[in-house]
């Protein structure tokens, strides 16, 4: 059963993130998602579902093969799949039409970016990488590296990798090693990086990597790296010349996105690989930024993708698998079974709460780039933005482990088989805890920087803006009683917990340490409330909409079963640091 | 780095087990415990550290293969350590001495169980399938099968599989259709049966199958089922034609557990395979329960040795990975970050709660089978295993998915490495919630049949005495504080919602589908503190053990960043039926 967009809930989803990032209200944008909405999603749902689902499979037991000659051979179909993507402007939709882009809003590109993942989570990475390089060329490159790179990153005729991780620097980019020295207008870079995603394959005949290294007498540390663009063809050159002095030396097995080749590359082992300057010297950390901030929504949205692939296809089959009987004794099929409709309630909820938020923090983006919104609006989206995107990178992603985890139990022995689907999207799942900052170092940054940054400023009105939402939930529906009565006690405890941690963080070693996960946790379960509550408030309105009913019933499970996780979110971060201060590392 | 037995947490887990279900009170086992313990763990430690975990990647790697013949050889490795193995004696552990046994303790072997799973889950299955057949034929066997079948299943020479499965017949084994039709003084079968584990290798010529089928005019449902033994080779017949008609047709790819031959059979395509009649005629579910209740305990032992591994890996791989800086701003190992460790300890005191829950239900199995014990004793230690088994099975697998995920999770981009063990415990880890019946059908038997079987006496008792445990803790030790107030009031909250939900029941359709898989939470990490109470306690008097100061910290941590999961587990099952019953199926 290929991928199928869900574009009832992917519409709802647009809608919501347009009102709650504030991109409804400019004219440009709003018009675009007015005109454009729906052919795009409609024609992306095709490509997903007819050119991408069918190659998952024979994506994940080919893997991606290294040649003798250093190429890197992909999947049977991958390239065929990559030229009719590029060929339809799948890689060009959110990009700025200066550099040969649509220039349709990123809300809009969101959801596309979500069906890539759903369908295909290995080659998914391959165009998203693209897209964050875009980006970190657009805002930090020289015009002439805009004008060399960008037109053929837009097209797609050229690809990107994002070379950051060494060997003994994974989390922790502050040991890179891999060195630049000045040559001419350009620069040498020598060094080894490590699993490095689309860093060789045959789908492009160039790609451009990004390059983080460090130049003769920088600081040491992360301030003293700078980030380079180093072409695998060299401009200009003709034939074997063109060569860039970078080769892949293995790929990695991995646990799942087999299909995606995670390469382990060298630099410049004949005199070093020819590099320029993305931005300011020293500078490239905030450029990569630029390139991660992407990528981590990235993540979330692929990752929401493949939660929604996990819904879909324990569905299908919980509607087709006969077993058992139901309440009333007949012989029945799985999903007459009230704690298999549970299971399937846990994804469906989970995964358009993720959805939701994640497309919101597409919106953010629009709305502080855009010329049309005011100064402050873009100010506002950018702090909204903040706390967004580590909640959607790793709430999104742990999502995406929990609800093919539930898949695979719902097909019970079947979901056991490896060439069943939902194994494979188990497997897939694992990575986006991991890479683009482990899901602890969002956390980190959300509670250190974008909660304690601003003395908590930003979280308390997002929490308001929460609050009211659940307040104008209507009083008469009783399904509704426990999200409008919940909600509202989560943002209050939220808004003490944060301001109480902040008090304590400067006399309690490992104290954030500590709870920087629950509290991501907490925010985000109380997060995904909020956006059920506008929903919910949808569906009121509109009775005869034929979504719903469905969203009330969701809305109301979402309250029951999904958001109590707060309360044991809560109790964890009231325990404080000791807890874990106390287990000092030789009691392990 | 080889699987190494925790032999300190082991002995505690053993002490506690022995405590809670009885056995220390009596006088012979409580000997054997005395005398043999030492001897025993060392050298299955021995056995699991040096003889197994080295071919659990190898066993990975090469799976089993099906040869044309019919024949299917395992991996490399496998059979001369099965040799190994049953010469040492281990499969023989436990087993009567009349048989052929060492007539030690259940809870002893329990130990020894968790060690084969943590070092080699898929090896682990092949001896824990005959400890299952044994208990089948000992209890309701004919003096002939027994004396036939039960001295080489005790000595390891035959090989057990349990063979219930059929296409059509997953977890609802009323739709069984293998019939089995008389010939003589035995039976003639003829069916398929599907992921059937270990019922073909190389490590034993013969083979003891248990299976289920019907015999002519049986009623319909599984009150019509009948257990026989199908030997894969024929008493007293030689050569070739002591072959029975049995014929595995395919072997099945797996996400995890590759080492483990998971078959598909043939029976009868020549005329029917010869068996003969377990028990009484239609009276093979109760056999099979025998069976399978012991093989659930298996499922949860197993399953605290995957876990403890993902512990163990996690650990030795956060002392060594040197990755960014402490609190202090020292560079750092991993183990010196907070998150880190309180992951660790989320898998440390996980495991050991869930290590104690097991064997104390091995335990109680000693008790309800021995001879020393009072009737009235027996009859308590059947009823708290009743209530015991399901949450055994269920929750030490999950904490077996959850715990290699977390490793996976630590260990970062190596985690997602294939050849990284941890990546292999988290495919391996799977299996658990779903086979032996899968986690919902034991959380419905909890509840269903244990709970509201005897109108919740049980249960109460046993929440009484974990309210006990928690109020004998020392008053004046503030970081045990959490846990003797938390404890006592989740016992309390328990006993009103099991109430609550036998007054609801009958009217409210769907509720104990809805709620009986938190409900099997909820009171697992509720008795889970129970253990770690009982530990907390024996830490308290003993302070200069060297142990007691893990035991406390690990206690608080537990009732700090686990027990509140308890909350979550209660809020929902408030709910009631409706959030899920509402969401009828063509919502979905």
């Amino acid at each position: 059963m290929p991928y199928e967009a869900p574009l009832p809930w992917m519409r709802l989803a647009l809608e919501q993130a347009a009102q709650a990032s504030g991109l409804a209200a400019l004219p440009g944008p709003a018009e675009a998602l007015q005109d454009y909405s729906q052919a795009v999603l409609e024609g992306a749902a095709r490509i997903a579902g007819e050119l991408l689902s069918p190659l998952n499979r024979t994506g994940d037991e080919f893997g991606a093969k290294l040649a003798a000659d250093g190429r890197v051979q992909t999947a049977p179909g991958f390239a065929s799949a990559y030229q009719r993507f590029c060929e339809d402007g799948w890689t060009a939709l959110a990009a700025p039409s200066e550099f040969g882009g649509q220039g349709l809003p990123l809300l809009l590109a969101a959801a596309t970016t979500e069906m890539w993942g759903g369908a295909n989570l290995a080659f998914a990475m391959c165009p998203e990488v693209a897209v964050g390089a875009i980006e970190a060329l657009r805002l930090h490159a020289s015009p002439a590296l805009r004008e060399r790179y960008l037109l053929p990153l837009v097209s797609g005729e050229s690809a990107a990798s994002m070379a950051l991780t060494e060997p003994q620097a994974g989390s922790d980019l502050s040991t890179v090693t891999t060195s630049a020295v000045p040559d001419g207008d350009a620069w040498r870079l020598t060094g080894r990086k490590i699993f490095i995603s689309w860093a060789e394959h045959d789908l492009t005949a160039n790609i451009v990597h990004l390059v983080l290294a460090r130049t003769p007498g920088a600081p040491a540390g992360s301030r003293g790296l700078s980030l380079f663009v180093v072409p695998k063809l060299l401009p200009g050159a003709r034939g074997e010349s063109a060569r860039n002095d970078i080769r892949v030396i293995s790929l990695e097995h991995k646990l799942g996105i087999r299909a995606s080749p995670t390469c382990a590359l060298t630099l410049g082992e004949h005199g070093g690989a020819r590099g320029w300057l993305v931005g300011e010297l020293h500078a490239g950390l905030a450029c990569m930024f630029t390139m991660m901030n992407h990528m981590r929504l990235g993540v979330g949205l692929h990752s929401c993708g493949v939660a929604e692939r996990s819904r879909q296809l324990a569905l299908s089959y919980a509607r087709e698998r006969r077993q058992g009987r139901d309440a009333s004794g007949v012989p029945a099929t799985l999903i007459a079974h009230a704690d298999v409709r549970r299971m399937l309630l846990t994804i469906a909820t989970l995964t358009q709460a993720a959805r939701t938020l994640a497309y919101t923090a597409a919106g953010l983006i629009d709305v502080a780039q855009s010329e049309q919104a005011s100064a402050d609006a873009r100010t506002q989206a950018t702090l909204r933005l903040g706390l967004l995107t580590p909640i959607v990178k790793a709430w999104c992603s742990d999502i995406a482990v929990e609800a093919s985890s539930l898949a695979v139990q719902i097909y019970g022995g079947m979901g056991y088989m490896a060439e069943c689907e939902v194994s494979q999207l188990y497997r897939d799942a694992r990575i986006g805890p991991i890479f683009e900052g482990t899901n602890y170092i969002q956390a980190q940054d959300l509670l250190n920087r974008k909660v304690f940054g601003d003395g908590g400023a930003a979280l308390g009105d997002w929490l308001e803006q929460m609050r009211q939402a659940a307040a104008v939930l209507p009083a008469d529906e009783p399904a509704l009683r426990p999200l409008r009565e919940q909600l509202p006690l989560e943002c209050a405890a939220l808004t003490t917990a944060a301001s109480h941690l902040m008090q304590l963080r400067a006399s309690e070693r490992d104290l954030t340490g500590s709870v920087a996960y629950p509290f991501l946790q907490w925010l985000a379960v109380t997060a995904g409330a909020w956006q059920w509550a506008l929903s919910a408030h949808t569906a009121v309105a509109r009775p005869k909409d034929p979504l719903s009913r469905a969203i009330l019933a969701d809305a109301a499970f979402y309250a029951a079963h999904i958001l109590p996780r707060a309360r044991a979110s809560a109790a964890i971060i009231a325990a404080g640091a000791s807890p874990v201060a106390n287990a000092s590392s030789e009691l392990f």
